[in-house]
């Protein structure tokens, strides 16, 4: 396995991991496996194999005269991912209207009401969690901070598989079906999944693409395939991209722009017009398009009242933030849960899934909470711009029927529901964040931030009618501090900006633009004050994934750790007047694709690196001849454009392979090779500090 | 000169500009100008002086309780260019309406028309080309350009100064005074004047702020006022921030990204409220808010119909673009030209003006371009989304005056108007692109689009009409026409994709974000392809300045030139044995901060480097000892973390220098030192390269 992790060399992530499934057996017995061609290795289905090849190379070239090849793959990537997601939709919404369609016909049968109820969200999250503990045990989870680990840089071929991707897809059905009970959603396993579909187009890419190019697509392909993934989820291209780029990167390269917001589009576009196609809609427009008034959407000191918002929403995400680290601590140092966790990921699922059940059971406490609605229609009933006050209930059942109604189900007023909501969801949803399922935790936050926009936004209202004459009520817009409050406690729950962005996307409205921009920077501006570490970053802490920058947030002395400090292996080294048997030796003795050559093995100079073609090449040229030659004699030496010391921090070292795009880095000491960086290094480097955190 | 750019050490250029002015005299005599306290050189008012920096070191104590005070400083770099941006429209709109009533005033005479309309503007442009020239000559053009080339990490004070600030800001008010005859813009250079308000700003906050944290603020404050100028500019914050991110770096770091959005939304409240309490407006909108039908914005099919007018966009971009190329090429190769735009810079501008003025006269062929419109006026009635046809014109009439009332008034079809325009504009358009005056190139670029999308949209409803019953008529939509062709035509010539935002921000209006976001990116697809450098790209390759990605564009031959083939010379360096003599006489001979210790003079093996401090406490700790000592016995010798070598590339060098924001790389081959790389270095180098092109 480390063999061929370290044979990578000038092949990426994607191509190593294909390879890998494929020619696992050959490997190790072979020295250039990079360098077989997949196409001609022994394989079954050799005729279909050429019959395909050919077609895409004809394809190609007719592709190839309007434009760059990887720009199909983009576009297929956004209407692929769009379509999933289409699909995806598709099958929750009829799953979630069984559920209640039984739940209807039950009226009257409390008990079996109760049972359907609880067994449904059950099984399916234990068919859920089983499933993906089955099939691939690293589909579980939300997926972002895995897919950010590998955008930095290092390779988690297991993350990208095939396997991986079709239980994560059922999965991740079953986690939506169990509906608004167990309050998951659906934007990071879309991510990842976008991501391996990303993984795949590029393989396709570069089987059929010129041998230059092969490398940029490959990195290029999964930058984008993180932007589609939310733009896919939601239709919502710009904030997808936006998002993307915050959660995902430090640095972002603005070559990946155009590709970003070109195959977010195409995403978007298709997953609108697939919308429409089917019925859903008339034309291509918001996903939960809502009516705020445009004439005069807020009274310009109502910023203040914003700005209030985003302040509480800060520090409530702060509380959840809290929670939620305590909570991953806590099942890893309880051996019961460590057991169930491990082993009885269905049973711990079902458990879970059934409590949460009974909880919003709408005979019980669930009719404090709106229980029966789905996420969608609970979004939808949060950001209605008309207030949910009794009185006007009945009015304006006449124009469009239950503005609030879930939320009003018990005569009381709607604060004391929206109240019970925020109380219970949040240990609720942190409960819920152990699931060892495949699941999002974006959705739920931003709903959940959209109760606590709506209450203040109703309290508020409420408050005025009170003090004035009572035509203020209809002025103060509750649907507004509802989208407010979602973009803000969203956006500091996972430290980023864009989902102010998303929430006008989401409502197709401009008019609260300022507002909600207001109020997400300043809950950002809370929750990150005190260094401490996001959502995600917390996560990919506690999944002790290799990402320098969570690392960093984490423990802020990884800053002084210096290259030298754990410098591995120094690998096979030539010396320049290397004669034919040394070269014979390093051959055989390693698999790497790079050597560094030295002047002396006194010395230790580095004069720069010779590749394995190379060195073979002079093996067949020197075979022949009696005269002994010498290295430096035939081969070219290439010399290193940039060197590390021993004293350079990992972070720096980090920086610099991500900008060069290189694969080996080597590290000198006044000349003298002290030894090399590759990403395998880096990876093992931060997967040992992680080990200590 | 040179000597105190290579002083600049540790302090990056703000300070070092700042110190320029006010030490000028001092520098060439110590040795150590960037240590030098600017409250306590012998300055006049040095009580006032001392009174204003207590007064700010008690404000800021009360501040640092609060938060950090970098964030008050972004925070008045918002509302300070808010207010300059909304001083200036005041001032704008009060010059045109004196315009607009005196030419009412002359209804009758029309040679005092004529000269009315014609002499006015061209004595704006006089007076603001001759006062541009006089008080700072580089305050012309738009500015973008040399804040990018500042922001990738040259120092380039000039164009920072205070009398800078001054006569862009008064110029530009004369340029905009203009009107509608000149078409020239305001953003680019509001780029320019934001930085130059960030610059004072991040002296003001380094004043009073710990040392170590000098370097991050000053560097950030940039990117944070290139982002806050477009956001002012028209109150849109998050396509402000884009637009920066596009046209400013190619790599964006994502900790300045908060602070940016954070600025931008300050910038864009403060712009807001204040047309807010001026009157202007009831609430906080948007700048040209319109108001396209919300049920049904566009029929699903109409996005093909959408995606070939950001083709045709595309197209004429690429005409428009190479116009421009032509032109900054042909006014430098006519004599005549050169003469007049070096010293009668007046002159140019007042005639290019009268010629311009002439051909918009109402009376002659004005009337055929709505000449009478000013800027604003030509978007608001370019983006109506009511058709202009003549027959519906009389009904329109009592619902609001003028839908388009200028374009219809001679009796002509819309159409014809509209093709006048856009011929007429094309060339007047690149005629004003070589005004020597402060002057923006964005929004006149925008409404040309907009005119595009509007003539589509409108042959397109007429052609629907013909061929239908009629009813389709009212159903195309030709506002949201011609606000995709605004996006799609600025971004193709700018090369960015943020007008797609910023054509949402400036309506309000998120119906129609799908099918502008296509139209933008097909149309910057057909831009790009083949490499043409972008429009700012041109201006910076005719400025020959030293930005190396537009360089890269316009000779991609550069990627090859390493840096060994432009090393300078190699400064002074230090032997680890060096004693009190030889430590004497680097510290008189050089100005520089930090040295290259190599093991000997002989081997030139590099050890690393030592800064001028520690020298200096070496020849006071060995001036009064007796025995000999070595620099390696007494001073730390702080080794290099990074080393180039000579076969590293510049992009690399570039790359690298910006990444470690480090001020000095050495360059080995083989472990010895070859040479060392700082930012004055590396702007020689590209100058040098620069005027080869």
């Amino acid at each position: 396995m480390k063999s061929i992790e370290v044979v990578s060399g000038p092949e990426s992530s994607v191509t190593v991991n294909l390879l890998k499934r494929d020619n696992l057996s050959q490997t190790s017995h072979n020295d250039r496996p990079h360098l077989v061609d997949p196409w001609k290795a022994q394989k079954p289905w050799q005729w279909t194999r050429t019959l395909v090849k050919g077609c895409m190379l004809r394809t190609r070239s007719v592709l190839g005269m309007l434009g760059k090849i990887e720009w199909y793959g983009f576009a297929a990537l956004g209407i692929l991912t769009a379509f999933l997601s289409f699909l995806m939709d598709l099958s929750v919404a009829k799953l979630l209207r069984a559920h209640q369609w039984l739940y209807v016909q039950l009226e009257g049968h409390c008990l079996l009401q109760f049972l359907c109820w609880t067994l449904y969200p059950a099984a399916l999250c234990a068919l859920s969690a089983s499933f993906s503990h089955n099939i691939c045990p690293f589909s579980t989870g939300s997926g972002v901070p895995e897919v950010r680990t590998m955008l930095s840089g290092m390779e988690m071929p297991h993350y990208l598989s095939l396997t991986n991707m079709f239980a994560k897809f059922l999965g991740l059905i079953c986690t939506l079906a169990a509906g608004s009970t167990v309050f998951l959603g659906k934007v990071g396993p879309f991510v990842h999944l976008s991501t391996m579909v990303g993984a795949y187009l590029s393989h396709l890419c570069t089987l059929i693409q010129d041998k230059e190019e092969k490398k940029n697509i490959e990195g290029q392909m999964m930058v984008v395939a993180a932007a589609v993934g939310v733009a896919s989820c939601f239709g919502a291209p710009i904030s997808g991209v936006l998002f993307s780029v915050e959660v995902m990167c430090s640095h972002f390269a603005l070559r990946d722009y155009c590709p970003c917001f070109f195959s977010a589009a195409c995403g978007a576009l298709t997953f609108r017009l697939l919308s429409v196609w089917s019925g859903e809609r008339e034309t291509l427009e918001a996903l939960f398009k809502t009516d705020l008034s445009d004439a005069l959407p807020f009274y310009p000191l109502e910023i203040l009242l914003f700005a209030s918002l985003g302040l509480l929403c800060g520090a409530v995400s702060c509380v959840y933030l809290f929670c939620h680290r305590w909570i991953l601590r806590f099942i890893k140092t309880k051996p019961l849960l460590i057991r169930m966790l491990t082993t009885e990921k269905g049973l711990y699922s079902a458990m879970v899934a059934f409590i949460l059940a009974s909880v919003t059971f709408p005979h019980s406490a669930g009719q404090y909470m709106a229980s029966k609605y789905t996420m969608k229609q609970l979004l939808v009933s949060l950001l209605d711009n008309r207030p949910w006050n009794s009185h006007s209930h009945n009015a304006t059942l006449e124009l469009d029927p239950n503005p609030g109604g879930e939320w009003l189900s018990s005569e009381h007023l709607p604060h004391l529901a929206l109240g019970v909501f925020l109380l219970m969801k949040l240990w609720m949803l942190v409960l819920a964040c152990t699931l060892p399922l495949p699941a999002g935790y974006f959705m739920p936050v931003f709903i959940y931030g959209a109760a606590i926009g709506r209450l203040a936004g109703d309290s508020l209202g409420y408050v005025s009618t009170r003090m004035s004459s009572g035509q203020d009520w209809v002025a103060l817009n509750p649907g507004g501090y509802a989208l407010a409050g979602a973009a803000a406690f969203s956006g500091a729950v996972t430290h980023t900006l864009s989902p102010a962005l998303l929430a006008l996307e989401l409502t197709g409205q401009f008019s609260h633009a300022a507002p909600v921009l207001l109020a997400t920077l300043l809950a950002n501006g809370l929750a990150r004050s005190g260094q401490r570490p996001s959502f995600y970053d917390a996560l990919s802490i506690s999944k002790k994934l290799p990402h320098l920058p969570s690392l960093l947030k984490a423990c802020p002395r990884i800053r002084a750790v210096t290259v030298g400090h754990s410098l591995g292996r120094k690998g096979m080294v030539l010396e320049k007047t290397a004669g034919l048997m040394e070269v014979q030796r390093v051959l055989h003795s390693s698999t790497e694709t790079e050597f560094p050559v030295v002047e002396s093995f006194g010395s230790q100079i580095l004069l720069g690196s010779i590749y394995r073609s190379d060195l073979q090449t002079f093996l067949h040229r020197t075979k022949d001849e009696v005269a002994e030659k010498q290295l430096a004699d035939i081969c070219t030496i290439y010399p290193t454009s940039v060197q590390l010391s021993t004293h350079s921090t990992i972070q720096e070292a980090h920086g610099i392979l991500s900008m060069l795009g290189s694969q080996t880095l080597f590290v000198t000491e006044g000349g003298r090779l002290a030894g090399l960086i590759t990403w395998p290094e880096m990876k093992r480097i931060l997967e040992d500090i992680a080990k200590d955190i």
